[in-house]
């Protein structure tokens, strides 16, 4: 009988609520419970039943923690976890930061016989090891990633921040190469104007390069879908042959994916010599369930 | 200044000739020889400077070597190569024998400490990849892996097996969800007769199974081109979360890329325990040249 990953999982938003269903559907894991911190107030259903606390340390025999924390909190937890001897999964994604917390944390989990693997959701993350296949494969050339169509939580959240704004959506449109056009949806407050708004949007550094259309609309809910998507494309040479031709594309639900790539990354976690890890840096066999031999022998 | 890989090339049939290539691309490789069973004889314009030898021993100090023989030859070869200490990778492509031979060469590899990664072409190699991936971001579902339009070497092999074959070329169609087309030229040989020949092929082990058409050409040679390429698609369930789509597609010159494969993968197999490995057991970031830090801050 196999022994049983037992999991915890940090953070209850969009990504947390796909890492419950994640989690329940990984055939070697069970949940010790999700970590929240305000553990008041109303509870969802879908938690009735599951032990839910304000501190790791109230579940017993947590081997692995999911970090589903809003991605600027991630450090400051996966410190705090690695450090009590518990390893994290996380989907950092502030993709200029990468390198320099994963040094942090490889010395954290070093010192502690604890591991990490950091910035494995889409992008970073599968994306990053697809972007470093096409490149062994064909090691001259250009890659272009182009996102969407999606809602982009960054650039969402910018919006937000400008005087007068009651709710606002960002959209990433991709028009190839690498371009991308921003189709910002905002609800006004009482008394703004929407021209103000619109100008402010087009100033703001998010926006500021793009092709940025901005349009008021009286519902921003009425707008939310959770799809995302990506086209990831290569022109290459492999040693002297030029015209070698490289596409990746998903048509995805956003916060179900990266649950999904945080609990593979359980598996990983769990086999990984103390350090941390990016996801370029892991065999992918480890990502899944299954002995070696019945992979190799049906995905090989 | 860095230390280059001394990497010999075995066999120099189209594999081997686009390997010279993409060994000559590598910043940080140095061809060692190529080895060929025949060493004498006519000698191609592009191996003008390079030593040509009937066995490995007669090269100094080789670290890699890229076995491109025969598939069924490559067995054989990569025992005498790691018994002698030398690391060894290949494109070893008979899908039903690959867990047999990883494991017969891993021990053979960690008695001499010495390593291989085997089955290193793109499929099985790269798809072989992408397949897992596709599995761990939507661990249920179905995968249909499309190939071509291109030449199979095997089915055209089989065909040319059949008497009053001259010459023979087959082709694979892809039609979808994993089901394939076979376009089979022949030249008929004096004295034979075009009908018998289309009865025997679809009649073949080969052929049976899946909608061939035979036609009679006058000159296979004249057909014959390398491109080739192949479709990945799955369609399954993140979570609870389904209809999540991924697609991988590439259009490209078959032994330019299974060179380069090989050659990205003795980075690899330099820097692997001793022991066999498929691909999907490697890491991808070893399989290319750089940096940790930097290939993590451009790729992640």
């Amino acid at each position: 009988m196999m022994e049983k990953i037992r999991v915890a999982i940090v953070g209850y938003g969009n990504i947390g609520k796909a890492a419950l269903e994640a989690v329940a559907a990984a055939p070697d894991m069970e949940l010790a419970g999700v970590v929240r911190r305000s553990a008041r107030g109303e509870m969802p259903a879908e938690l009735a039943g599951v032990q839910v606390v304000d501190d790791v340390a109230k579940l017993p025999g947590v081997q692995a923690a999911i970090l589903c924390t809003p991605t600027r909190s991630i450090p400051q937890y996966a410190r705090e976890y690695l450090t009590r001897g518990i390893r994290t999964v996380d989907s950092y994604d502030i993709h200029t930061g990468v390198w320099d917390l994963r040094q942090e944390l490889d010395g954290v989990a070093r010192a502690h016989g604890s591991a990490a693997i950091i910035s494995a959701g889409w992008d970073p993350g599968s994306d990053s090891v697809v972007r470093a296949w096409l490149e062994a494969m064909a090691p001259k050339g250009v890659t272009y990633t182009n996102f969407g169509p999606g809602m982009s939580m960054g650039h969402s959240v910018a919006v937000k921040a400008i005087p007068g704004v009651r709710d606002a959506l960002s959209m990433t449109i991709p028009t190839g190469t690498g371009i991308h056009r921003r189709m910002v949806y905002v609800e006004v407050a009482e008394g703004h104007n929407f021209a103000d708004i619109e100008a402010a949007v087009k100033a703001d550094p998010y926006f500021a390069h793009d092709e940025t259309h901005v349009t008021q609309v009286p519902s921003v809910d009425a707008l939310k879908d959770m799809g995302h998507g990506v086209n990831l494309v290569r022109k290459g040479v492999s040693g002297r042959t030029h015209n070698q031709l490289f596409e990746f594309n998903m048509r995805i639900n956003n916060p179900a994916l990266t649950a999904q790539i945080l609990v593979a990354c359980v598996r990983a976690v769990m086999k990984a010599q103390p350090g941390a890890y990016t996801l370029i840096e892991v065999p992918v066999i480890d990502l899944l369930p299954g002995s070696r031999e019945e992979l190799v022998k049906r995905l090989v």
